[in-house]
Formats: structure tokens, C-alpha cells, sequence
């Protein structure tokens, strides 16, 4: 006889977890790397020498500089994010944590109660969607075009939130390579964010995860390097650009906001080896690795740019990313991706369904979000072309596939 | 100008973190561990193995294996905990955790909510009596002894909280070199307080982070062994035998609790150097290591004990720890160790107070818990030294110092 847990655990809790069972033949969700960029000899070349020289620095929590996490690593995100991004930054004013993931976290659980609102580019990460849900919060869609989230859509959002009495907690915002609509924000729409944050007194929370992985150009200035008065928390990652796995993100934030969240992070530090092999690796070699990532991915993104063109034709609707990681693709309005995002599973291909993606699920519908990153260009094209199968299958499109009229 | 966050953050959040200023000259406090006894160089050999072998798992959240964590780790878990504490463990019922403290995180996160009532050892880690505090949590201590916690005592409250109509959430313990008492529970009172957990059907969580640092022996069987029900959820840590920095713990639960824990768990996986430095480190090293490490705290632990007898003489009253990293002293009834660890602090020596370590604060008042696994010697003699010095300062005693009268 089990002992029955049921009664002790609390009754708001999500739905228990799945035993994992392997990654899909065709795995097109998530935000894994290319696996041939990964640089692990060389991470492990750095840290052997870090370790060497400052290993006894393990035997203590914080590797002795504190919770913000391992200084040189600070100094070199100080330092990245000024050369890259115009945005001096104080080591002491970069908290370290899991992934972006922690980093987002840690925000939503220091500013959000249930009933706030939030305001948010109307496609979006499904994950920040899920947790401000699980939190009870609003969330309010603004229009994303080609250049980002809309200014004029977000001055009347902003309006509109005011006349209902509601200050919204934040603008939550993936300025660049936006996440799923690979939208890149230009600097005048960023000023403007700004401008109305300003205007209405309100905080901006700029997730710029996958800013360095850009196919070409510089990336933008953040916007929190436009802003002098600590309104914008920032959060980046090493995960799409070094390897996910390394679970290393980091927060920018004035000290007076940074000191409040910090006390949220009860985990006693994050994991010290990849702290020690970025801040090692990294002022040598990421420049170059991730110039090198870049160019895989454009040329993955473009092969899965002409398997959605190959395998279905003119019903796959798409703007081709200018960076990052995923496609977002826009089907024929009898298409439901949920449904579709079944049927794939079944037969191996995963995929995200643009419901989940969407700050409105019933436009999110016809959508799904493709990530390229991971599979080789043979399984990018083999899982698109079985993709399209299962979409005539279930929906009587595309009509034709791999050329041929059906 | 700057921005004014305080309208937007959440109106009970915890004080504001303070800047890091660095570690105290003579740091007896935190969970720090030997620093020469840190096998770094070890750990990045056999990390160097398996990213050489494994590296491209890098590139995926979850190191492909699921959100448990890495499975070779795992696997080694699960066969290390056989081995040692009797305990047959499913790999596929380990959650690989950021230290214990995010596993502690977990379980409190999906059992309580303000209001419940957890039972506990009287005197207890301050970040657990901590944690529950902020979760509006009430706590009840149970008398510990010489041998843990008493199990006539467990039963008496166990007794007077149904009366009362209360049902527990669980009864927190640290059986094995408890946190601050040291002490280690036979295995007549383990099974004692699993029959007790069964008559009252209360689940136990049992935090067993210590307990590879027995001086001496094998360390007793866990009571999640004796428990063929899954009433036990258990956590553990490589934080204490090999590295604090590396931050790595696991939870162990029947697959029925812990599939409801893993969705609380949102940080995209532990790190991955980690995981996977332990799981080709430990096969080879890891029993060895622990030997001579607990060799190592030992001489330590005599170190402290000598130098409290040399400068504190009959003022300092303690038992010699059987294993672990700290001693709880306990000194005469006019010292009140919150002022103590004040005036020791400002002369650059730390500790922790006995207030913060106790269900019962007043009880703690004369009462101080002291780490000796990080100094070296020298230090712990200095150091302890210095207090007796600021201890005569403030309370008058210890009368007499260094052997000599005062």
C-alpha cells in the first residue's frame, strides 16, 4: 500500500510531470543549440586552467564573491555588454542565476501578485505565458509587425490600461529576435518604449536572450542602455549562444531592485564549473564562436526556410528570421496547430503550437513556432517533409508535396 | 533621477540584500567546506572525459535525459545510496537539484502554505526555520538528545497537535550529524519515528546532507530505507563532501510525489558541468575522498574542541561532534550570543547565533553554532582566541583566557 500524498500537497499545484521519454525523431521545439557548435573541449580547456589557479574558491558558497555570483564572470558581462551593446554595466549590479529562466523568476515572483497585469508582445514566449498564468496574472497582448512590438499599439494599450485604472506591473519585451516572431526592434522604437515607460511610470523587463545571434550587424543598444534611471531590468543567457545546458543566465538591474530580488534566490549560488569556464572562455573566444554559430544558424534557418517552401508550397506563411533560433509560421485558417502538434507527436516530429505561443490562444491557432537549431539539415528536411504528410492528413493541406500535385 | 521600483514591488518581499563585503577574518560560519580538500583538478579530469565523450549533450536543456538530470549521475546516486544506507533507489525517482537547498525549495514550496504546521528538532538549520517563517509556516520543535531527536517527545506532540486538530504537513528531520546538534539518530528511533509518521499518517522529509562525514563507521541505514510506502521524501547534497561551489543535491521521492515536485522546478535544469564532473568523478573517488576528508574534519573538530576547552574552558559547554562541519556550544545563561555575534562580527570573527538555530529562539539565546570545516588550524585557534576575548568584553566571561586567570 502507498502512502497517499494527496492530501498534503497543496491544491493549486500544475498538473503532476510526465516520465520523460526521449526527444522526438524530429525535434523542432525548444531551445537546443546546434550540437556541432558546442564548444566543450574548450570550456573544459578554460576551467582546467581557472581551476587550477582558484579551485579552492569551491570549498565555499558564492565562490567567495558573494551571491551575485563569481566576479570575473561579471566583469566579462560588464565588459560584453558594454563593447556590444553600449550599455555600461556595473559587475556589482549583475546577478548571476540559472538560465534567464531564474533570472525571469526571480522578476515575476519580486513584482507580481495574482490580478496584476502585465503588458507583452502578443506573440510570446510560451514559457513567461505559463508562468504569469500559474501566477494569476493579466497579460496584455501589443501587435508585433516586422519591426517588433508596435509603439503606436502599445501607447494605446497603455492608454486604454489607464482609463480602466490599472498600472500595469511591467512591459515584459524580447527586443531582439523576438521570441517566436524573430522580429528585431530598431533603436527609434526603443527610445520610444522607453518614452512611454517614462510617460506612464512604468518598468520595462527586456529579455535579451537571443541578441548575439543576430545573422548579421551589430546588435541594437538595449534599451536599458537608453535609460538612465533604472526603470529597465535586463536579463541575458549563455544558453542559446554556448550551450543550454550550462544553465547560466544573468539579471542587470540597478542595485536598489537588484537587492530585493536577491533575497528571492535561495538556491546558495549557481552551479561554479560553468561559471569559472564561461568567464575563462569567453574574453578569448566568444566573440569568434558565437560569429561562427551565427552563420550555422543562418544556414540551418535557410534550409528549413526552403523545406517549409519545398513541402508546403504557399501555405506556410513566414517571414525569414533575421537571427536566432525558430521560425513562427502562419497556416491556412482551417488548420489547427494543436491538433496538428498531436498528430505530429504521434508520428515524431515535435512541434509548438501557436496557442501555447500567442498572448491570444485563438490567434495563436493557425500558428506554430519551428525551431531549427538542434537537427541537422537532413532532419530539417525529413521532418518538414513528414510534418506536411500529417498536415494533408489532418487538414487537407498543403495540397501538394515535395512538388507534386497530390 | 532615478526610478522609485517600490510601488511595484510586492509589499512582503524579504529586506533588501546588503552589499558582499567579504568573509569575516575568522569565518565559523556557512556550510564551507576544507578548502585543500577540494578535488578540483580531479573533477575537471573527469570532466574533461565525458564532454570529450558526451559533449554535444551541451547542446540540449536536460542533457537529453528529462528534467531529472543527467542519468549517469543518477545512476550513481541510486547505486551509491544502495551501498551505503540500504536504500534501493529508482534513477528514475532522483531529481538532481541546485544544491539541497533548491530540493528543500521544492518540497516546502509544494506542501505548505501559511498556516500549516511542520514538526521539527528543536534546534535546527536557520535556513529551513527561516524558510518557513517567510511561508508563514509555524514550526513545532521536538527535544533532541544526545542520540537526535526523542521519540517520547515526537510522540507527545505528535499527540498534542491532533488533539488539537492539527495535522502536520510532515516532520522535518536531519538524522545524521543534525544541523546544529550533531548528533546522529540510531536506527531504533528511525524506526520508532516511521512508525510514529504511520500512526499519525504524516509524511517525513528526511535531509540527509551530512551524512557521509561521519568520523566514524558506516553511516546509519535512512529512514526512507525502512519505508516501503513512500512516506519519506529524501534529499542529499555533494555540497558537503565534495564542493559547496559545484552546487549540486537530489530528491528522492516515490515517482507519485515527485512528478508533482518537477513542475515547481522552472530553471531548465541544473548545470551540466556539474553533473556530469560527479558522475565520472565519483564511481572512481568518491568513497576514497569522503575517507579522507573525514579525517580531515576530524582533526579539525579536535582542533575546535581544544581551542574552546583552552580559552573558553567550563564557559563553553558541548559534545564532541561524531562527524560534520560544526559544534553547537552551548555558554553560560548571562550571554546572549545575538549580541555576541555582533561584537564578534565587528572584531572579525563570525558566528552563527544560537536564536537563529533554535524552534524556540529564547532557547538558542546562550547558544551559538560553530564551523570549523574551512579555517585552517591556526585560524580556528586565533579565531576562537579573539571570541573568548570579545565574549570576556562583553558578558565577563570566560573568566579566564589562554589558561591564564584573568
Amino acid at each position: 500500500m502507498s502512502f497517499d500524498f494527496t492530501p498534503f500537497l497543496r491544491a493549486d499545484l500544475p498538473p503532476a510531470a510526465g516520465r520523460f521519454g526521449g526527444y522526438a525523431e524530429f525535434n523542432f521545439v525548444g531551445g537546443h543549440s546546434d550540437a556541432g557548435s558546442v564548444p566543450g573541449d574548450a570550456l573544459v580547456a578554460a576551467l582546467a586552467k581557472v581551476v587550477h589557479r582558484d579551485g579552492k574558491l569551491l570549498a565555499n558558497y558564492g565562490l567567495s564573491h558573494g551571491a551575485l555570483g563569481y566576479l570575473p564572470l561579471r566583469e566579462y558581462i560588464a565588459t560584453m555588454l558594454e563593447d556590444r551593446t553600449g550599455m555600461p554595466t556595473d559587475p556589482g549590479e549583475i546577478l548571476i542565476t540559472t538560465g534567464s529562466l531564474q533570472g525571469m523568476d526571480l522578476v515575476n515572483e519580486a513584482l507580481l501578485l495574482p490580478g496584476d497585469t502585465v503588458i507583452l508582445e502578443d506573440v510570446n514566449y510560451g514559457g513567461q505565458l505559463s508562468r504569469l498564468r500559474k501566477l494569476g496574472v493579466n497579460y496584455v497582448g501589443v501587435e508585433v509587425d516586422k519591426g517588433g512590438m508596435r509603439m503606436d499599439a502599445l501607447a494605446d494599450v497603455l492608454a486604454a490600461q489607464k482609463a480602466a485604472g490599472v498600472t500595469p506591473k511591467f512591459i515584459y519585451t524580447i527586443p531582439t529576435v523576438q521570441n517566436p516572431s524573430a522580429t528585431v526592434m530598431g533603436l527609434p522604437r526603443r527610445q520610444q518604449m522607453l518614452d512611454l515607460a517614462r510617460e506612464y511610470g512604468i518598468p520595462i523587463f527586456e529579455d535579451d536572450c537571443y541578441a548575439d545571434l543576430l545573422w548579421e550587424g551589430e546588435r541594437p543598444q538595449t534599451i536599458r542602455s537608453l535609460d538612465d534611471q533604472g526603470q529597465v531590468i535586463y536579463c541575458g543567457s549563455f544558453s542559446k549562444t554556448v550551450a543550454p545546458g550550462l544553465r547560466t543566465g544573468y539579471l542587470v538591474a540597478d542595485w536598489a531592485v537588484l537587492s530585493r530580488l536577491m533575497p528571492l534566490k535561495t538556491d546558495g549560488g549557481c552551479g561554479a564549473l560553468e561559471q569559472m569556464a564561461l568567464a575563462e572562455y569567453c574574453p578569448d573566444h566568444y566573440d569568434a564562436h558565437v560569429n561562427a554559430l551565427r552563420q550555422t544558424l543562418k544556414a540551418k534557418a535557410e534550409t528549413m526556410a526552403a523545406a517549409l517552401e519545398e513541402y508546403f508550397g504557399t501555405t506556410a506563411e513566414f517571414e525569414m528570421p533575421q537571427g536566432g533560433i525558430f521560425i513562427w509560421v502562419t497556416l491556412p485558417a482551417e488548420v489547427d496547430t494543436d491538433r496538428l502538434t498531436k498528430a505530429a507527436g504521434a508520428a515524431g516530429v515535435a512541434i509548438n503550437p501557436g496557442s501555447e505561443w500567442a498572448a491570444d490562444a485563438s490567434y495563436g491557432r493557425r500558428r506554430l513556432r519551428i525551431c531549427f537549431a538542434h537537427p541537422e539539415k537532413q532532419q530539417i528536411r525529413d521532418g518538414v517533409a513528414r510534418l506536411a504528410e500529417v498536415c494533408h492528413a489532418e487538414f487537407g493541406v498543403p495540397l501538394r508535396s515535395a512538388n507534386v500535385e497530390r
